[in-house]
């Protein structure tokens, strides 16, 4: 751990600033007093017993800026209970995965006396915020100086402050030396190499490092793809009944890499130790609220919100609105296509090199209206989701990400389903999809990454211009660091990134029999994808603060329905092709029958596959099992003896 | 617990017998005195603490009888350790479900002094049971007298003697009392009410009690099916067209009472304390041999037998045999069409009452000839399966239960699809859906609880008229019900009877639209089935050890798969129909590809119901978690007590 930084704290002890807490600039004095008493306050009197110091204002222009942000800290000790708290699981000195104590801390490997190293910033953070998350009121009515602010026992301080605006955030901190080493190994040379999954673990987290281990995986797996399709395309172009073979490839290919990488992400998660770890119990979610009741779990009072109200709430709003809009996103569709039928008319009336860039509009402006509705259509699906009022993170996230992705869906492939099916213009269908595929994905990177960063780089500049430093060559003292940070976008979590890869992925495998350069294409996208994904990581965003998880959730799920609805369009596909119906020339329905039966026997060998292939690899599972057995076996003896001690003889 | 009948041990207290041992007739005594002494050993020299006494052999003529067979029972103490050791869950004071521990036991509901009551019969056989099988040999290199029969430090002794063929059986015994009472209410009055679960789960334990559960809810299940298919039955016979209503009624409902039926059986099996039950390590099956190695989760030496061979066994024996045996059953229907061919033929020669009679005869000798390769088959697949020497039970099991399910499938179903989808012959395939239910049901009634019992009742006369004693009227002594239950056949398994189940709800879903009539039969077959399993259980077969069980397993998965079979094939049928192709008379293809297109919406209707409904009922998942976080909850507390003790002061 890099302990150059240090603050000292009010007792003078000095300590590495972790996470930063931006308060309110106009909150009362005595509320400020009572948090940091509450942070520094010992375990047994409730307290969260960290270190706090607010941020130096050296160098702060007296004008500018808000003087209330607090930096936190803590000892070794309190890491490392903290550690056990939050149940990280670490390498034992066996080689075996295990929930870190603090008692048997000498036993884990690449644990130092005084654990440096032993913990990544990352953790140490997420154990930080955790504990500042878990700051429970005990018998204080309100906050103090606000009334208003009512606490009730047992319920997070922090996020009742957060949603009253007292507080404005808590984020943690980067630091220089270890982003500019990660940087440096990740995005900033150019070469044919893996990410370094286990520094961005390290540095980001498991939900991240997952998120770029899934790019990086899905980028290889769609080579061979990609390789395949190049001979198609420069030779067979206009004979696209030769795909066949190469739809079937991609469909059985398609399967086995979504199973395949369900066991890469177990191993992975094994060594994070997010595989074995336990989950804890699920508090509600900041945004929730209700009246005051008894929660069925826990038999604590707290916000509860009746189940039938969310439910009318969704069957009767939401869903009808979410339908609404599918149906609009259907009618801008039908309108592109009088646009196109409108410029193939103007082209073969008077065909010049103009007119015929004239073709491709259409769809340009298509792609940017989808991009524009989709945006659009999230903002909505938020602000529906918030108020159908989950209790929890994980239900109000898959709700969400169902709204998102079945708009999206539609929008992104309704014009192409069209074309493909209604139409049945394969040339057109073929043009749409190359068009829609490049257009999304410049836009994306340039809206995702390159204008933020361009933005914050302006921003940073004016910051010190104003302090007369040249950018690269000098340090920012650590008050001037922070207040950069504060102001930079929060990162929102990897739903935008795993929804572009859904989308990529639609691209390539809904339509592959016609188009094989697809996966050529999101090959190349991915590549400059992961450098302008971890530039945003690293430049753009305030550093999120790690989350643990064990696999990519409902993505999978997500990716696997694509993958089985691909194989229903590309059988379609190869049942209409005039090369398919020249083997049948007498009787188009025994085609039919044949292409139904394949496409059956095809979805059943792609449930059969996904059935067969374990989850995770053999050499975990027998580790796992080994642990179970082992605390079993602890167990058990623990048992015997108070068996051989308490049983009393019979007579 | 029934304690009218005990015998006295060697020290001359008494016990109730539990569980009986047989031993082989001619084995060598310095055996017998070491396994009874190994039995009775207290627990700190590794014995299994447990009271056992030879059986009396009062009554017995001298010339006829093995003597070795001895009866084992074990004091309150011991069981209620033991229940503690299996892991038995229990009904906690406040309502909630828990893990037995001794040192709570006061807190336990219906826990009275000295337990009585507390345990149920079945309980405490499973306990002795499982003492019986985890006795480990200690420093013996072999059984005494027998130094061929090796033992291996912390391997199973019963298990060994039981595969030399030194030990015959352990069975538990019967007790009269409680049996009377069960079958009273369960099958000897013709009542309409429910089946005596919790007493069935009491006296037969979990995987038994969730089979009756099951056949009583798929029974209740298929009653609106049968409802609605009289009328169709009793006045539109020959107009199968408007089935279309009822196959989509069928299709739906299939997949609603799969899905309600898990979150049925997760309520029986959370009132049972078996669905928040933590599994054991699972030891290698009693048939499972190999050359000694580590095992790799244990560290123990134990016998290995390589992956890789046991594959090879698999894919170059197994399954190139399979399929010669559904090609062979594939080669029999044919043999059957050309018999109904040649039937026929006599009938339109001379139609006479015989030969009207002769039309049925080739249906009755091909369901005749099934059932008599479903059993040959079987053999050969339990054969397959010990020798592809599989190290767990329940992979056993798995690959043993896809074997006879695929082929059963293929030979109960083959000719229906032949007749229905190559000849497409919707009359014949009416007549054989009916001969085939009917045949196979009363078949199988008959061979497997009627004749058996018939059996059983003629050796028991035998016995009993050597006693010169009536059957109904005395009681017989416990050795002579000892020794009459010894020779009673095992009990293998609910595998036969869900296999039946399977079989039948077949019959119902695939072709439902073209015999609606198929669930009124297997209604009226399952109220029978009810009253013969239930006599079966009682009366023909030796009691079975209970097996603790949270569902049923494979077979809903079985289940699941046929009534995803069944929405291709009735779409299928329905698209056949006359009916439909009138409907589309210029154009058969526009016909073809609404039938795919509503049979993949109902597909994914289905997949969405599924993923829809909670497998476990929102009342029992908060029970759940509310235990869940209880004990977290106990541990923080713990974990502060210590914190607040351990942590130095930082100064």
């Amino acid at each position: 751990m890099e302990k150059s930084v240090s603050v000292s704290d009010s007792d003078g002890s000095t300590f590495t600033p972790l996470v930063a807490i931006e308060l309110a600039e106009d909150i009362k004095e005595e509320a400020v007093a009572w948090l940091l008493n509450r942070i520094k306050d010992k375990q047994q009197q409730a307290g969260a017993d960290l270190l706090v110091d607010q941020l130096p204002r050296e160098g702060l222009s007296d004008k500018k800026g808000n003087p209330n942000i607090f930096i936190v800290g803590a000892t070794w000790l309190r890491l490392l209970y903290g550690a056990e708290e939050v149940g990280l699981v670490k390498e034992f000195n066996d080689g075996s995965m295990r929930g870190f104590t603090y008692a048997n801390k000498e036993n884990f490997k690449s644990f130092q006396g005084d654990g440096d190293g032993f913990l990544s910033i990352a953790e140490c953070q997420y154990i930080i915020k955790h504990e500042l998350d878990t700051l429970r009121a005990k018998e204080e009515t309100h906050v103090p100086g606000y009334t208003q602010v009512k606490l009730y026992p047992g319920k997070s301080i922090t996020r009742r402050m957060q949603s009253k605006g007292i507080m404005i955030q808590i984020f943690p901190l980067h630091m220089k030396e270890d982003l500019k080493r990660l940087s440096l190994s990740w995005y900033q040379k150019v070469k044919l190499s893996f990410q370094p999954l286990d520094d961005i673990r390290q540095y980001f987290g498991e939900s991240l490092a997952l998120y770029f281990g899934f790019l990086e995986y899905f980028t290889l797996a769609l080579v061979p793809m990609a390789f395949f399709g190049i001979p198609y395309y420069l030779f067979d172009w206009e004979s696209y009944d030769k795909y066949v073979l190469f739809a079937v490839f991609n469909l059985l290919w398609s399967t086995v890499i979504l199973e395949v990488w369900k066991r890469n992400s177990a191993s992975l998660a094994y060594g994070w130790g997010t595989l074995s770890r336990k989950k804890a119990f699920e508090e509600p979610r900041p945004g929730f609220h209700g009246v005051l009741g008894l929660n069925p779990v826990t038999g604590r009072e707290e916000p509860v919100f009746p189940y039938t109200r969310r439910q009318l709430r969704m069957y009767l709003v939401s869903v009808p609105f979410v339908l609404l809009c599918l149906y609009l996103s259907l009618y801008v569709m039908m309108i592109y296509f009088d646009m196109e039928v409108w410029a193939l008319g103007l082209h073969q009336e008077e065909p010049t090199l103009w007119s015929s860039l004239l073709l491709y509009v259409p769809s340009i402006i298509y792609a940017v209206v989808i991009e524009v509705m989709n945006r659009l259509y999230r903002y909505a699906a938020e602000f529906l989701t918030e108020w159908e009022n989950h209790r929890l993170e994980s239900s109000h996230q898959n709700h969400l990400i169902l709204k998102v992705l079945v708009f999206n869906f539609l929008n992104c492939f309704a014009s192409l389903f069209y074309i493909a099916f209604v139409m049945q213009d394969i040339v057109l269908l073929r043009q749409s999809l190359a068009t829609l595929l490049i257009t999304s994905q410049v836009l994306n990177q340039i809206m995702e990454a390159f204008l933020p960063y361009w933005l914050q780089k302006r921003r940073n500049k004016k910051v010190h211009t104003r302090n007369q430093k040249s950018l690269a060559e000098q340090e920012l003292p650590l008050s001037e660091q922070v207040r950069l940070e504060a102001d930079m976008n929060t990162y929102l979590g990897t739903f935008d990134d795993y929804l572009e890869l859904f989308l990529l992925f639609g691209y390539v495998s809904l339509f592959s029999c016609v188009y094989p350069l697809a996966a050529l294409l999101v090959v190349l996208n991915n590549v400059t994808e992961v450098y302008s994904d971890a530039l945003k990581m690293c430049k753009v965003f305030k550093r999120p603060f790690s989350e643990p998880a064990a696999d990519i959730g409902v993505w999978q799920l997500a990716f696997e329905t694509m993958s089985v609805i691909s194989v229903v369009t590309n059988c379609a596909l190869i049942g209409m092709s005039p090369h398919m119906k020249a083997y049948f020339p007498e009787s188009e329905t025994q085609l039919i029958l044949l292409v139904v039966a394949v496409e059956h026997v095809l979805l059943a060998f792609k449930f059969f596959l996904a059935f067969v292939i374990p989850d995770i690899p053999k050499q975990i599972q027998i580790k796992l099992a080994r642990l179970e057995f082992q605390s079993l076996e602890a167990l058990k003896k623990r048992k015997m003896l108070e068996v051989a001690s308490g049983i009393p003889n019979k007579s």
